[in-house]
């Protein structure tokens, strides 16, 4: 079991991670990512997946040509935990 | 422009392939896929995208660490086309 975040933690992540949205439903974060073609956009995607497979943690996430859409929550925490920040965090340097 | 397929053609080709369902709304075929892990769920991605973009044509897809559910459609020609089928066939082929 992974501890969720704390309401305050929450407010601390959603204020740093200033491109990502909250989606209250599933207590996830979201981000749209936007590229030059289909060969960039899967280019990231193999980096995330580098990422995500490090951490032990994995994105829900779609491509469709161009865009890529993410979202991150801890199933086993029931919602937002510190994974979810620190994979953010690490997909946002890839893209700055 | 690409010609949709005919209703002659769209039937024979969902015939063809056993494993897509038709999605009547958007004239599209689609198929789940299982894998052991994310790390065969993305290598399975990885073929797909080189098909993909040696096609030129390409899926709308998601993953959720072992599932890989895609879509095909022809956006061109409003709906199927062989575009899909000829992709469809190649990524069966991957996993048969």
């Amino acid at each position: 079991m992974i501890e969720p975040l704390s309401e305050a933690e929450r407010a601390d992540a959603l204020d740093a991670l200033a491109d990502w949205d909250h989606d209250d439903g599933r207590d996830a974060i979201t981000r749209s990512f936007k590229f030059v073609d289909f060969s960039e956009a899967f280019a990231f995607m193999t980096r995330v997946a580098l990422l995500a497979e490090k951490a032990d943690h994995h994105p829900e996430w779609s491509n469709v040509w161009n865009r890529v859409d993410i979202l991150l929550t801890t199933h086993d925490a029931g919602g937002l935990s510190t994974r979810d920040v620190a994979l953010a965090q690490a997909i946002d340097a890839l893209v700055e």
